[in-house]
């Protein structure tokens, strides 16, 4: 708080892309115009979380023109880190968040694109692993680990991780494995470790600046280190989350 | 196959300790003492992949000396490689497999119990995490990276991937996070991605040096990249995946 960089910076975290029932980005795309505004004529798109990369950007930019903004696919551009430096508006997508976070350390992105949205206060969209990776760590993804990346460290938008696709437990599972809320618990066995903001499907957290609001209509269950998770409804203030000093929470 | 290394070879490698309805290990107590015959008087246990492991050490300890045999747990010992070098046994249980990956590195275990298991014949039991470490690598885990070990490479007994609790698609969710074999399908669409076997909760894997067989009463959904995935019964000889080289499945 009070750091003069991050003033600027401006986020819409979507928890996922699809909700059941409606198309691609159909649950969020009032948001999405409202947060990229009339200012923003082109999003650039990171499609590095799915193996098919060209059909992923076909299938954003088709949405995103039909919102009347145009689209460009960084995996297009021979440049990425140039792209990066001139993009009006950056939407990074879901898919398997190990293989999003190591193509973005292998194209040496982590910086470029932290400067343009903390500096530069350019809009950063990012749903399921694109949420993931615009926080402090993507210690609480649910995907699989299927390539290794050369740290779990991430964009560090927010000084806070966030479990999108967030279940509650089913109550009549015979299923053995551990539920979301018992993998989020065990993060915080572990030191030094960051609140938790699990994102229900068809939730999204807006960041302007120093102010954090829950929108959507699914609610979020947040987890702090060593407090009982508490529910919060659509609109929740969570400006606190984004105070850098986690003993202050 | 035929190298005499890997002939000595003993596993039996668990979906998962505890089965809905029943005990710690009871769905699977027959096989281990089958498995660890009359010879093997005590267990080395290996608590790493969950944080209270004293409470871990003491379950365990209790279930084992309820079928005759000693336990006693890494965890306590001054010289872990030293007490790997004297196992008659190991038994590694489930929890987070990051954290348990991390330990055995930490520890600088790995060649230790590969070298006692592959070379010297000791038989090496897994649950859930400890059947992940014994694989060729830890990308098919469930579990949520909330520490980085230094790889994702693992004890490498034997030359493929498991995914334990493995979990058919639900056809009534309404969750749009990827199923089990969606996200398997992902790990496959990287390059030089080895087979999967995914042992549902109640399936066990006995390994004897070069033979392989499906044990447990729910089966196994086997993957290998490029391939269709196929349906397996009990008793299914899986002894092909022992062979190092996948061109040839």
């Amino acid at each position: 708080m009070g750091d003069p960089e991050r003033r600027r910076r401006r986020l819409l975290l979507v928890s996922n892309s699809t909700l059941h029932g409606g198309g691609y980005l159909e649950h969020c795309q009032e948001q999405i115009e409202k947060f990229l505004g009339e200012n923003v004529r082109r999003v650039l798109f990171v499609p590095y979380a799915l193996h098919d990369q060209n059909a992923y950007a076909k299938m954003a930019r088709e949405k995103f023109e039909s919102l009347g903004y145009g689209l460009d696919s960084i995996h297009e551009s021979l440049d990425p880190r140039d792209t990066v430096r001139e993009a009006e508006a950056i939407f990074i997508g879901g898919g398997n968040t190990f293989r999003l976070l190591k193509k973005l350390y292998d194209n040496d992105l982590i910086q470029p694109i932290r400067k343009r949205v903390l500096e530069d206060g350019i809009p950063y969209i990012g749903s399921s692993a694109g949420t993931n990776v615009a926080t402090i760590s993507i210690s609480t993804t649910n995907d699989m680990p299927i390539v290794y990346p050369p740290s779990f460290l991430a964009l560090g938008l927010v000084p806070f991780n966030i479990n999108p696709h967030y279940l509650d437990p089913d109550v009549n599972s015979t299923h053995m494995g551990e539920t979301r809320e018992k993998r989020i618990l065990q993060y915080h066995e572990e030191p030094n470790t960051l609140p938790v903001l699990g994102l229900r499907e068809g939730s999204l957290l807006l960041v302007e600046g120093d102010k954090a609001t829950l929108q959507g209509k699914t609610g979020a269950r947040l987890f702090v280190r060593g407090k009982t998770p508490t529910e919060h409804e659509p609109g929740t203030d969570f400006s606190f989350l984004l105070n850098e000093d986690p003993e202050k929470l």
